[in-house]
């Protein structure tokens, strides 16, 4: 039996994730020496468990479709390397790629799956198992460093762009009469990517773009914010705020109450937006009204950005590509040649230079009052929401769907670990 | 001078009000006899203020692209027929159509609208003035009586469709190892319309719809829900709820409403589904992520249902046929003559039987266990939400617009209530 390329989605998913799956499986399809391409259910509990997918004749339509994550996905972090546990993990994820011939480890993911991926590598380094891993950019919050975007950014920002602008009118042939403050949650727990994003809407119209955007890279001070609303109600006739998840006080206080953690150890936010409605409310005395998107924004495929859809795929396919010319523990980036019109090309980091590491906005994208953008994060920001990827529909509504089995054959016992 | 018709927008806004707004203008240009089509800025109060828009020759193609009330709305309530005020206000608006030459009012909006509009033609005719007065609906709660659906519902209702359909799908993802419970708030206060609109995504696919929607029609029990929510995550693996905001308990307490009641002392921070949220996490031990679309569902154009853009323009069309016809103190309606393929024609309702009434649910649209719909309300709400009207983008974003004047000369003093 030939070599198999194994791909798994890990993280929360987005909008175009299911489009770099598409870009891995039809590159296989270039290479003869990849025999089988095989997909974990669930992102690598799937491996632990080895309940996978053979992907190899898989007709791609349907993922080119569809939000979410086709095979699955998770949230799943490795027992910690002092724990016992960590070792015997590592050993069954390299036991099943090996009962599966896998050649080829593609993660498609974020800055923490990116750690868990290198982890994986250096395991089978050390085993001397060879394994060729490269990690696939993937994460709506834009945080991951060394590459131009995420795949998933792009789509989420023009959702929530578009929402920005249309929610705006609405607020404007109200306001007479009616709501004169808007709250609009969007997520970010550190980087203030999706805050930003809402800021292009003012590219339409000026007025059409959020008044104050609260973005969590600047700590909230109530009386200045409260000074602000007001001044802008009084000036325009309302004030449409954006407010990240992760917003902080000078104290570092969220003002969404931490529901729970992750098994990363995050705050599981959402849920700022009616705190500052009612401060809003209590201190002005204004009508307001507040709208949380939370999952919506990281799954309206409805309204993709094509640009987002594009790298999605190419870097899907580039990662193929590397794993083929025996490159390794790197991951796939997206490098800007120029902004305006957009040109770009797939680059490369090393993984070690990716794992847990989060890029914040940068500090000349925000404007000097703290409430707005720079035009430098205009231009930048522009180009990457360009382009309508509409999906197919049937009786009114989109062709979506996600895998339903079968799964392969187990070669293996079933896996016990003593923890996690 | 010749005659004028004069348009106004009433009540919160939607995708396609604006489209009714073109029809309108558009149908007047048929006729000689309207030398001048006129809107009122912010619905009936541009009127009493002769805050007046010459619409003669305005392009139309603004509107049929941009949500929002592309004139300005109001939540506007002529004050109590008991009140002396009351008077003053119907003179006034009479003295501000007289001094424009008005004679046909068009008045664009819900339930309470129509009650207004009624008011207007009572005391017109009253006075001896000679005004026809024509009601073309409007409202995404599709709450109006005597019609088969109302323009604005059908885009609202795809929107939520389709969102919770991506919004599954994400769950669908992640469950093995993340978010086990998700809660969509949808508006209605008394109607579940918007909520049923959610159970169309199950089309698609059967799990890819909501698994329990608790319609304002029918009583909150908790032990219930809670009961039936463990069965569906133990099946499923997750469980997605829609809740529409003006759930009630047996005792008629909204969920906010219990939250006032919180022994924890917490403040009530507005919104039912962090509440419902609070309640699963606490009881259940479950993850929990909730969002709520509020004025995000009544303005997303960017996913607009064709078959409600093409009817909104046409009962604005109809709306200036019957004015001109001389017909009075009516509603023009939509008149469902077969399912599938869905076939329509404008039809009519006296506004006496629309004004202030609120068309709910239909018990023979919820299921038996009140947590879903029936095949019956299935084939019913999916023609609404037919065909795409994608908007035109120009740089990844939609080419979107209001009104920003100028605004006619006024030919008459201010007007000085001396309340409301």
């Amino acid at each position: 039996m030939g070599h198999a390329l194994l791909y798994a989605q890990s993280g929360g998913v987005t909008s175009v994730i299911n489009q770099s799956a598409a870009g891995v499986i039809e590159a296989c399809r270039k290479y003869p020496q990849i025999e089988r391409v095989l997909a974990g259910h669930n992102g690598i509990v799937g491996i632990l468990q080895e309940t996978l997918i053979d992907c190899t004749g898989l007709n791609t339509e349907p993922l080119l479709q569809s939000p979410g994550g086709y095979f699955g996905s998770c949230r799943f972090k490795l027992p910690d390397p002092e724990d016992p546990e960590h070792q015997v993990y590592l050993a069954r994820i390299l036991e099943v790629m090996a009962a599966h011939q896998v050649r080829y480890f593609l993660y498609n993911g974020g800055g923490d799956s990116q750690d868990t991926l290198l982890k994986v590598s250096k395991y089978a380094q050390r085993q001397g198992y060879p394994l060729q891993c490269i990690g696939i950019p993937k994460t709506i919050d834009n945080d991951l460093p060394g590459t131009d975007t995420s795949p998933g950014y792009g789509s989420a920002a023009k959702y929530l762009a578009v929402s920005t602008a249309e929610t705006a009118l609405d607020l404007s042939a109200m306001q007479a009469s009616s709501t004169k403050v808007f709250i609009f949650e969007v997520m970010g727990r550190a980087a203030g990517w999706l805050a930003a994003a809402t800021a292009l809407a003012s590219e339409i119209r000026a007025d059409l773009g959020p008044d104050i955007i609260l973005f969590p890279e600047v700590p909230f001070v109530g009386s200045r914010f409260l000074e602000r609303c007001q001044e802008v109600v009084d000036k325009k006739g309302f004030c449409f705020v954006v407010l990240a998840e992760g917003l902080e006080d000078l104290e570092h206080h969220t003002l969404a109450k931490v529901r729970d953690r992750d098994p990363f150890g995050h705050p599981q936010l959402g849920g700022a937006a009616p705190v500052l409605a009612n401060y809003v409310r209590k201190h002005l005395g204004l009508k307001t009204h507040w709208a949380v998107s939370d999952y919506l924004q990281r799954c309206a495929r409805h309204l993709a950005a094509q640009v987002d859809v594009d790298q999605a795929r190419t870097v899907g396919a580039q990662a193929v590509h590397w794993a083929l010319e025996q490159r390794d523990q790197i991951m796939v980036t997206i490098q800007r040649i120029q902004d305006e019109p957009y040109l770009w090309n797939t680059g490369e980091i090393p993984l070690y230079q990716v794992a847990n590491q989060e890029r914040l906005l940068p500090i000349e994208f925000i404007s000097a009052d703290g409430y707005g953008i720079t035009a430098e994060a205009h231009r930048f920001l522009l180009p990457l929401i360009a382009g309508e990827a509409y999906p197919k529909y049937r009786d009114g509504l989109p062709i979506y769907a996600n895998y339903n089995g079968p799964y392969i054959p187990k070669r293996l016992p079933a896996f016990t670990a003593t923890s996690g």
